[in-house]
């Protein structure tokens, strides 16, 4: 028996297996009704009262003094000084990792397409860009410039015309890496508001903050919740849950990465997830031992230690095909196929917002550079769901242009159906065209 | 001046249009207090005695008297007799709207790629359908087998696994055209049920009825609001407002053809929308007079004249260009170019779910049998989402497979921006593939 006190232990093998693992991976993402009242209640003033509100909010909110809404507003040469003023290796870090990011993601372009019936009538669909889209980067801990480029350069190469970034700056403080990739991405404005009355701004419009289509980015419980309520006024993209990972392994490749790999996940936040599933004990005796003896070394140890405690496993496995099956059923935001011969097994995995293949492979180079999306689907829905991507601004418009041949020929047809529905209006409109 | 009582007259050149026009496109679909509680005990209910939960709420809501969840099963022999039983123009009617639905379709189908960079990195994403899809059928009297062509056929093109209908059938009342387009878009299981009861098994499963990942098709304002509430625990579509149309015309075609236009869209139910822009104002008038003359043929007359004077208008604008930029900020379902020259206007429309082209491309055309989706985005979401599709039903996973070399080079890019994060673990685990 595994004797791992710092992060619990399972056997697929087990009877009450599935019982065990359906409780390790429940996660309770409800809503406060504190949180919810608040955020009605700021939705509501930021839709009657515009800049005003969302003066007075940030003011309040992020201990700020400003008088009024023009000193929200970073001018472009702010974010171009962010710039300038990085270490070069920051720079090029960044800007290596913003070119294989735009690289990937320009693959995605959807095109229009139309094709022509023998009769003359053409059929298609138009691809066009949303006109305005708002991303919005969380302050303090949570304040990734790695977001900015995940979610900005995806709505750049659909050909979003102007987008807009809203980030708190609690006590005035901003943060240099999140504008330089502003910056480099191309962002069009940026106010330093957050909160859901920077949702809000985003979503109603107000006097100097333009309304938007569609709202991206990751944000607190607040943020999470406003985008909620403010979805059918604009688009918003998924509403994240806790990052995850899971690894698959036959016993091969080096037990340190592995655990190294997990404390990544472990250390975004307490209810991260992070879970091994290994074909071989001694593997797994291995990686706990690389567990007890590297977190201590870690500068965000306690998070990871919580982390891993509260929602990580070391799970022993029948054998690889099994499992595909458990990690399907899971289907996991990140999937680590951490195994000699990894390409084979791609196949076999139906669900996984991203899939990491063989040991070289780590979550972390695509966190960062790898060029696709670190945006990915959480808490089974992958499922359903896909990476954020150059999809999520674009949007389609059927185009039905009939010639009279074509409308002659189905509108007997459409008129049947009609009178089967009981639409008559339906129906004579449509015979009009004969 | 305009005299039509049965349909309001605007003018773009008015001095409060922008006001008149905001009131007019106004809807406010909010759920009532009593939906939300209703439906809130219903999905508790449902996730916690399953089958005998499903089949309490479908005896008392459809007044049935069912023993057990078996007898809400129909079995595919009861699809194939009402193929089987339909007049033979219904049934050709269905195959050639079922055909022309999916030829469309097909040339939606997302592929994975990849690509293989010069050090052996291969980057890509794999594309699979969903496993298993609910589609939801009204019954009663928006009982539509249109709406199970255009929602179940993207399903099977996708390659969805298993399809599952459900449809109630209040006091046993079945709709043979229904499960007709059930047997011929290759439905797998059909259940008797409906409302958020069904909404609720489709969601979380029960012991008959097996968990799907998504669930789509319209319904009233408790599967709307059910569908609300289990989205996260699995996929949903669009939550569709209103019915809209709007028509611009040069003045050139028919004004009868014009009002039946309009009327096809007000006769869905009162709170259609229905708006005619016209550079001409004696065609605006006689369009008013077709109207006057053609509704009182109409079997459907009350629900048109309702929605016509609630929420129809036939506004004359200065020329096509303003008509365009009209069309823009509407952001219509169904945009009708009655215009003589159409092709060239298609290019000025940005927003909008399918666009009519030409005098002939009638939207009933559309809802049936041209071939393109007819569930489209209501209410402005034009701006930032799409008509019904394959896309819906298929899911993207991002594929990393790092060449040793690619992960070298890389690591040191990722380490830079872990640790300008904070994230040390990430840093660590991107140095270990150094």
């Amino acid at each position: 028996m595994i004797q791992a006190n710092t992060i619990g232990y399972m056997n697929s093998a087990a009877p009450d297996f599935d019982e065990a693992l359906d409780t390790l991976l429940r996660y309770d993402g409800s809503t406060s009704d504190d949180v919810h009242q608040a955020v009605v209640q700021i939705l509501r003033d930021v839709r009657m009262h515009g800049d005003a509100a969302v003066v007075d909010y940030t003011n309040r909110f992020d201990n700020l003094g400003v008088a009024d809404i023009s000193a929200l507003e970073l001018p472009r040469a702010a974010l171009l000084a962010a710039l300038e003023g990085l270490p070069s290796e920051s720079r090029a870090a960044l800007e290596c990792a913003a070119d294989r990011v735009r690289n990937y993601h320009q693959r995605q372009v959807l095109e229009s397409w139309s094709y022509t019936e023998a009769n003359g009538t053409r059929l298609g669909q138009k691809v066009t860009p949303l006109d305005r889209a708002g991303l919005y980067v969380p302050g303090g801990k949570a304040s990734y410039p790695s977001s900015v480029l995940m979610n900005a350069i995806p709505a750049k190469v659909a050909g979003v015309s102007e987008l807009i970034m809203v980030t708190p700056t609690p006590h005035g403080q901003r943060n240099p890496l999140v504008l330089a990739a502003a910056a480099i991405t191309g962002v069009d404005r940026v106010f330093t508001i957050g909160g859901a009355q920077a949702v809000g701004a985003l979503a109603y419009g107000t006097q100097s903050i333009p309304q938007v289509d569609k709202i991206v980015g990751p944000g607190n419980a607040y943020v999470a919740e406003a985008k909620r309520r403010v979805f059918g006024t604009v688009g918003i993209d998924m509403i994240a849950g806790p990052s995850e990972v899971l690894i698959i392994s036959d016993g091969t490749g080096n037990p340190d990465w592995v655990a190294m790999d997990l404390f990544a996940q472990a250390e975004h936040d307490e209810v991260a997830q992070s879970i091994l599933l290994c074909t071989d004990v001694a593997f797994i005796e291995a990686v706990a031992e690389s567990i007890t003896r590297l977190l201590p070394e870690m500068p965000r140890k306690d998070i990871i230690a919580a982390s891993l405690k509260n929602r990580g496993a070391l799970i022993k496995v029948a054998d690889l095909d099994e499992a595909c099956v458990i990690a399907n059923r899971i289907a996991p935001e990140h999937l680590e196929l951490a195994v000699e011969d990894a390409e084979p097994w791609v196949a076999k995995i139906r669900h996984a917002g991203a899939i990491f293949v063989g040991h070289c492979s780590v979550e972390s180079l695509g966190d960062y550079c790898a060029g696709p999306n670190h945006v990915l689907p959480t808490m089974r829905s992958a499922r359903f769901s896909s990476p954020l991507g150059v999809y999520d601004f674009q949007k389609r418009t059927s185009i039905i242009h009939m010639s009279p041949a074509g409308a002659a020929e189905l509108a007997p047809i459409a008129a049947t159906l009609a009178y089967g529905e009981g639409l008559q209006a339906h129906a004579r409109s449509a015979e009009y065209r004969k």
